[in-house]
Order: C-alpha cells, then sequence, then structure tokens
C-alpha cells in the first residue's frame, strides 16, 4: 500500500511527544491539506541513521564540513520519493498534490526561505537559550549525550549556563524575546494596515500561509519544551496576548497522528 | 494638469544625484511600470518643511518621540494622494496603475516588509558604515550640520571614526559586508535550485520583482556613494562578480528623470 511517511523527532515530555521547530510546520501542511500520512518516530541521536537508511539528503555541513542530517523527512512510497528539509517538503507537497491547498505561492520559495531565516534570528535562535536545558531534561536516556555534546558546542558552554532561571542573563535572554516578537509584529501590523488584512495571518485574508505556519511551529516549539512554566505564560500574554490568539488559530491543524 | 511628482533627495555626487537607498526603489518603479513622472529634488536638511507642506506623514519617531519625516514621498495631483515610505509607495502605484505590472503580489506587504528588513539588517546597515563618511563629502554644505548631528547620533561616534580606511574596524566591517551578501545569495540558490528559477531573481523567472528592486535600490546607493573606489570594485566581484551580473539587469530601469 502507497503511503506518505513523515519522519519526526520523539521526546518524553508530558506534554506532546511532537516539539521539533522543524517538523510542526510540516504535520501543520499535512493537516492543513488534509492529506493522509503516517509518524514514524525517530529518537534525535537515531537521526543519521535512519536518514540514511531511506536515502536522504543531508541539509546542511556541520561546522567540522562533514553532512549534517537532520528532520523533518517524508518518504512518499508511490512515488519512492524521499524530500529532507521542512521549505523544501512543503514546496514539494504544495506541487505534488496540486488539488490541496497551497501554503507557498509558486516560484517564491527563496523569499520564504529569507522569511524563516529572519524569524529564526529574531525569535527562534534568541528563545533557544530559554528551552535547550529543559529539552534535554525530557529527552529519552539514549540522547543526553549526543545532545549535550552537539549543544554545548552550538552555545559554548555548559547547557545549565545558557541561561540559568533567575539570572540576569537569562532577563537578558528574555528582553531579546520579546523584541522579536515585537518585531514580527510590525510585519503583521503592515499587513492589516497596509493590505487591510483580517490581522490573524501575515499572509493576509482568512487563510494562513507558509509564513503563518512556520511562525505557528516556532511558538508550538516553545509552547511543548517550555510546557506550563511562567515563562510560557508571559510569551502569551506578550503584547496584550496577541500571540496566544494568534496561535488559537492553528488548533485545527495540530492533530499528532 | 495632472501628475505624479516624486520626491526625491539630491546631493552633489559627480556620478548621480540620485543617491537614496529608499528612494531608489521608488524611482525603479516608476520606470518598470513605464509612469509618467516628474522628480523634485530635496536638500537632505529640507525634508522635514517640505514633508509637512505637502502633508505627507512621517515614516517614524526618532529616538526622543517626535516624528521623524522621510524620502521618497509621492504625490499624485490627479487624487491629491500623498503617499510616504516606499514600500507603501509601491503597494499604492500596484493597485492606483493596476494595467502596469506589479511588483508586489496582493495582500504580502506585510511579508516584504519583512524581507525589506532583513536584507537591511544583512546588508544596507553593514554597508552604511562603510559609506556613512562618504556621503557627508558629497553632501551640499546647508546640509552638513544636519548630517553630521544625526548620524553621529545613530553610530556614537564621529563620522571619521566609523570605519576609517585601512583600520581593523574597517576589515570587520568588510567582513559583515560580506557575510551579508552571501547570506542573500543562499536565497537566490534556493529559488533557482527548488523552483528551478532563472537564477536572476529571487522573484524567479525572467522579471524582477520587489524583493530584486529592493536589493538592486541598496546595490545602487552603494555603488552611487562609493564612487568609482576599489571598495565598489571590491563588491562587484564579490562571488566571482555575482552582484555585478544582477545589477546589470536593472541598468534599463534605472534612468533619472
Amino acid at each position: 500500500m502507497s503511503e506518505l511517511v513523515f519522519y519526526d523527532i520523539t521526546c518524553n515530555s508530558s506534554k506532546s511527544k511532537a516539539w521539533s521547530a522543524n517538523t510542526w510546520i510540516v504535520r501543520y501542511a499535512f493537516n492543513f491539506k488534509g492529506l493522509k500520512y503516517r509518524t514514524e518516530w525517530v529518537e534525535l541521536c537515531d537521526i543519521e541513521v535512519r536518514c540514511k537508511a531511506i536515502g536522504a539528503s543531508a541539509t546542511r555541513l556541520k561546522s567540522d564540513g562533514s553532512p549534517e542530517y537532520t528532520l523533518p523527512v517524508i518518504h512518499n512510497s508511490t512515488t519512492n520519493t524521499v524530500v529532507s528539509d521542512s521549505l523544501a517538503i512543503v514546496a514539494y507537497l504544495d506541487n505534488a498534490y496540486p488539488d490541496t491547498p497551497r501554503l507557498l505561492p509558486p516560484g517564491k520559495t527563496g523569499l520564504y526561505s529569507a522569511f524563516r531565516e529572519t524569524v529564526d534570528d529574531s525569535i527562534t535562535f534568541k528563545a533557544y537559550r530559554l528551552n535547550v536545558h529543559r529539552v534535554y531534561l525530557f529527552l529519552n536516556p539514549c540522547n543526553e549525550t549526543h545532545y549535550r555534546g552537539s549543544r554545548e558546542q552550538w552555545f559554548g558552554m555548559k547547557l545549565e549556563e545558557v541561561a540559568p532561571p533567575g539570572s540576569e542573563v537569562e532577563m537578558k535572554v528574555w528582553k531579546e524575546v520579546e523584541n522579536g516578537f515585537k518585531k514580527v509584529a510590525t510585519w503583521y501590523d503592515i499587513e492589516k494596515d497596509q493590505d487591510g488584512g483580517s490581522g490573524l495571518f501575515i499572509e493576509g485574508g482568512q487563510t494562513p500561509g507558509y509564513a503563518d505556519f512556520l511562525l505557528a511551529a516556532r511558538m508550538m516549539w516553545i509552547e511543548i519544551t517550555l510546557g506550563d512554566t511562567e515563562a510560557w505564560a508571559r510569551i502569551k500574554n506578550l503584547d496584550g496576548g496577541r500571540w496566544a490568539r494568534f496561535l488559537e488559530q492553528f488548533n485545527q491543524y495540530n492533530v499528532v497522528l
């Protein structure tokens, strides 16, 4: 039987085992399009082996120049197509299933990759400091060494030192996260003021597009990884609760299969 | 007689009196659309008075909270419409002249404002350090105090100290400028690789869109302000001459009227 397989990264969180910022957007895409798919859960430390086994391409290079394998990856067994990278997967699904609603307008993948990069610079990489240690605590034991090693290399310090709760460093990180959300809010405001949009989505109108799903995916990652903490409540309450209302629009697309 | 008036900022450069990164994109829009217009040249120090005289809105707030008036502004005397801000002007022209080629797809102004911000963070504000003192040298005398005061407040130092030629600071600035262009190049490459685009424009295909005109406008600002220096030659030669070839695509739209 032919099927679409969605490779996602699992964890031990009581909130949800789907926690990855990059895989969430693909789940949103599947659900938004109403496509039938099956999720294959992969431990973080097994990603490289699994990717090689299914013939998925690496998505970037590590600092030592060796290929890095990441999820999401999808496998379409009907055509034996394997696609890596969330943006490339969304573009693929838009083209392979033309009767389903699109997330990307045709021929704009470069533009949306710029949008992804600026959202990640503004919000994702800032908030990463708030949750990098918490993620460590809910990973299954097999991932501990792998995760700690790669993330401590990334930050250049112990996970416990990145933003210790209550520290001055943490306060500075919070300021950066809040400024990031403020920056993104200006783009949404321009859409509303300039194009007379709904005020809900940056893509205008009543239906979200890739840029909106991307932001929602980053917020789901923050929500799941921060759990029911004051930190998540703080983000939900930013700018008069604007982002909590934004994320509510995506509840209909967040079923985890 | 009804007409479109384009308010642009003049200077004393031997290369061109049109030098502003923000006004260039409006000139491109007029020329790309084949619209008839007349340029009204304004000295930098006269912008606020002129904007108030024609009823143009301020586009942002200064650090002291007072309104800041900027060019470009356009005035359509047929409808007595005045529009400030380059992106808003392009959106206005797209809507007011629906029989001319569009620069922006409908309902995407917020998305393109994000693109503008990330291009400016990556390239414009980096290259600003290379040309801020040179611009001072080709402004007409009436602007000197105004320009020096506002720019030195922006950078928190004397213009002569921002990136002195041959200094270590200048080398660091160059590295940032080069990294900025490399980052933008990855978006163009994704467009080509993912969408099978022409490789010329991030908007895909054979015709530039807003994002391409924006980048070209930033490059024109760099070219005019750096003049025939080694610095401009260095930018043209980045990445195998890629950006020189890019800018050549816009020669047909750069007539200054």
